[in-house]
């Protein structure tokens, strides 16, 4: 059966595969310190254009998230993130696990509006109370979001100058990131982030890898003691090199920095062809996700066809589905998609 | 000079400031297993109708509800509290480092509304991700609430009954609960709140005891080892007689029932006289806080005189004000706040 | 019946009570903004020869304990501490429960020996898998210990240039300060203890005060924040003055350095007596506890006479009993407690 | 270069691997639900004679002590385990950080001492102040241990009935148990661990999966709501088919039951050349894992030619060093290694 249920759905990239393949049979010392790993860590740092950035290799995304955000923060610090960013709703209180209040924002589309971050902080750091009060410490973002937008580099450059305005992190979660890297409209690239943010992740296990997020922490001193943090969570793969050798992969020639493009050519074509039927759409996402509002009826019509992410319910007799195009989407698949509607 | 500024501010009841002088000279077994834990476990027990209770003395409101909730809920759990609720804001986010969630919904003038409550429960328990999902645990409501305001016994019971269908415990932070059971408007007994929650606690600090709190666990099974937890949380009096003394005066001839009545005839004396010269209230409080909104160029003017607290910001050119009249408040300080607007 | 079984089975100082009744009517503003918190810390200050020390008052040992280690530390790091102190047994598992692992070292009559300290730092801090492991942070330590025995200023002075080696905090738990410092061997003053650690406790619960201990944080820059962290740990009292108010009374006139003399004076005549009468101690201890070995036959002859501390079994037939004197201890109990010998 | 510093210095078993490119091109549902993870399940479920078990596959071995065994516990509840226990050292304090105590047993070779275990129990469930101490609530151990021995069936029913009598639960870390099936010596089966054990992990990463553990819960109702705590603590893997497809292939024909075989193989030869060599060892250790004391000036020889793991310090002359073989170990290296010593 057809499926365009997530980008999570697939394998690795024929390259990692092979790669996995013909290394195999190598031994590697253990926990990250074996040659894949310096190798990958300093293709990242050049594509990053930072030279000094400390590049740690994870398993997942919520695991990234949790990790990065609870070792940046105090206890008595919270984070700013959209009411609908993936740590506020979908990893399972992983944050407040770790001690930490997620401080809700409007989501305008997947993405905070920079007015009222401002406006968050002045009313927390400016209130008689706030000392018995939970205070920002750091602000989270999703590039591309959980609704596919992306932020530009004037609304990034927006958020950063609050940031530093009130002393918080910034941090960005690229679980999707090639999707944004591949997007026409994207005008945030690596050196954007690693210059903006304190710490963010580039996201494999939907990006063409078979699993694994890469961390990056530009000015590393921000989060020392990071590999036992690591240890400690959980987090620490022995057999490193697993990760290293598929992250070396994805930025040599720089693969990483295209691979989504089928994805959001598949994407663009899926948007185009249903809006030429009729259809309208949730978010205005330029990336590989797609956000179609659908009659009811015509869930259980498309049900043993297609799967589909169930998004959520747009009114009394419509439905959000999320229909997700991956880095190994190929065009017969999306013409049978689109034949469906 | 004049202070309303808030109901902690007094020293504590002769009766209560008596006793510790007659028995100061005592020696008492400690942690709570000394004669006056036990006469006053008994009276409350008996007040409330709930001969099997569990009865804990603490030192603080923020103290009790982090423990009270954090022993309630599994990890997975989450807890549904009103925006304005006092875990949500004013508690330094003592909930989440205990690693708990709280789901915010709107606060109607500090209540929630238990359709609200019942479309969140169902919204997330139907949730086709709800296992990624934080799912609530418990609900946390305050009585009276921060704003004043009263939970009638009918809101209550419904509230009771959506906890019943969802699985949620029901928990009621009673900090100034005096305040509420002095109130004619109030028809919530302690018999009913012994009936309704799964525990709440009977406010001492603000009501007349020199400091403390009371929690009533109708089902102790509930909690088991509650002990060892409020002693791993730091919160085990080592002379747990000075509270249980503190309880057992409180409880003697119903003092408690009606130490605040005083405070209501002052609080409403107060909101006549500023309603009569024309002001008006942020909510409609009928217990022994008036919330008073100001012209901000009023705010000065009273600054020498009196203490209020700040609550929020109006509007551009007004300030909502907290008067609290205290069960030891007296008629002419009455006379002379009023006379300063 | 008679009660040696714990300092803390007393009321308060009559000084204490009776400015607790003088002040009763006195409106205070919250949380430690009043002028006995101010009055009282200033007090500290000067008797520390600490002038830029942050002072809080919080409500008991265990509470004092978790916030201050558990602020101290980073996710990281471990406390180093006898295998007999209070934070290692008898506090509920509260610094684990803060997330931090306690690193026991060998109780030598509940002082740590510093050799064996540095042969664990040396350990830890030298192990090729240091990365992997728990770093040692802080030592603790208890001034008298938990058996009743205390550091000299130069087992202190080791202790803390080891923790300068190393980088640790040096943490000193004073439940029992005051019995230290009446003590006639004891060399290390309250300026010595603000010279040498980075926080310690001036206990109050067990020397005089109703309730209540003042934490001394010589640089207070070192715990940023700690304000809200006690709030968050449910430790923050609304009426802070009632604590100051003791505290002030306490650093009157010297009081605390003087008040635990009648039991250091108690305690040595109960040790005289009992050795006179052939029997044996576990510990050396000067200060105010003694812990005596019994004939297990002896202790229901004692049961209906005198109430002790059951210590632990010295062997098959033998158990060690705590006697403790407390800072209101007379001279008549005392006769009595060793006729029944 | 020669290395024997581990056994997760492999790639993976090329079943697996092989199995990861033939499917490479499907799409699969996330999380778990694929039919690669159905099938594993089953396949474990029936090699462990446990039809109801919940499997569960995760990252690697910290992750998976820390989620199963904070899943165990209560509050007030912590964990007894050998002092060498991997969980008490060599995690980072993983456990603490959740929360719990590990109350450490002497170390016999990596075990603990039915015995001890039984006397420790007594001591604390007798103790008088309990309610204010840490209870155990489960025990830890490993098989094989850290130490590279197996507990024998006697002894592993030996400590399941002191679990049965004091209400702990069993947990068993078996990171190599491959390596502990395949042993002549051994005499626990799979069978054995479900029927004795209330969850214990088959170790993939270290036993030819690329790399992975999969958990089995015999009876899953003691972990409610599992997936979730999985997700909070970043532990859930979106493909999650790559560790359902690894374990699937290890328990195909019991390639896992034998796997380990030629690394025991290796290991005695390894073990007899070196004895008759006239070396001794730290460990009487049947398993993989060869512990070798060699005087010091070896060390530096052996450098350049063969990898080995520091185990710890002997004495003044001799160090302990880590000989592992693995699955994938060939008889050359064998040969080149014995001819190093």
């Amino acid at each position: 059966m057809l499926s365009f249920a997530s980008d999570y759905e697939e394998g690795t990239h024929p390259a990692i595969l092979k790669r996995l393949c013909d290394t195999n049979l190598e031994k590697s010392p253990g926990y990250g310190s074996d040659e894949y790993c310096a190798s990958a860590a300093g293709k990242i740092r050049a594509a990053c254009g930072a030279p000094d950035a400390g590049i740690y290799f994870l398993g997942g995304g919520t695991q990234t998230n949790t990790i990065v955000l609870s070792a940046m923060l105090q206890p008595w610090q919270g984070i700013c993130s959209a009411a609908s960013g993936h740590i506020n709703v979908h990893e399972a209180g992983s944050i407040e696990a770790c001690g930490h209040k997620i401080l809700a924002l409007p989501s305008h589309m997947g993405k905070i509006d920079p007015e009222e971050l401002e406006a968050m902080c002045a009313g927390l750091f400016g209130d008689e109370n706030h000392d018995h009060m939970i205070m920002p410490g750091a602000v989270y973002i999703s590039q591309p979001t959980e609704c596919g937008t992306i932020y530009s580099l004037s609304e990034f450059t927006d958020i950063k100058n609050i940031c530093e305005k009130y002393g918080l992190y910034l941090y960005a979660d690229g679980a999707r990131l090639a999707y944004a890297l591949s997007c026409p409209e994207n005008d945030v690239t690596l050196k954007d982030l690693a210059r903006l943010c304190d710490a963010f992740y580039i996201g494999g296990t939907k990006c063409g890898a078979l699993f694994g997020e890469a961390v990056v922490i530009p000015a590393p001193a921000l989060l020392p003691h990071f590999f036992t943090i690591i240890k400690q969570k959980g987090a620490l793969f022995a057999k490193g090199r697993i990760l290293g050798l598929q992250f070396d992969t994805l930025f040599t020639d720089d693969l990483y920095l295209h691979i989504g493009g089928p994805a959001i050519a598949a994407a663009d074509r899926i948007r185009n062809a249903l809006a030429a039927k009729g259809y309208s759409f949730a978010f205005n996402s330029p990336t590989n996700q797609v956000f179609v509002i659908l009659e009811n009826e015509m869930l259980p019509k498309l049900a043993g066809k297609v799967s589909l992410s169930y998004w959520e319910k747009y009114d009394g007799s419509h439905t959000v589905m999320r229909i997700a195009a991956s880095w190994a989407v190929n065009d017969e698949d999306v013409d049978e998609l689109i034949s469906l509607f």
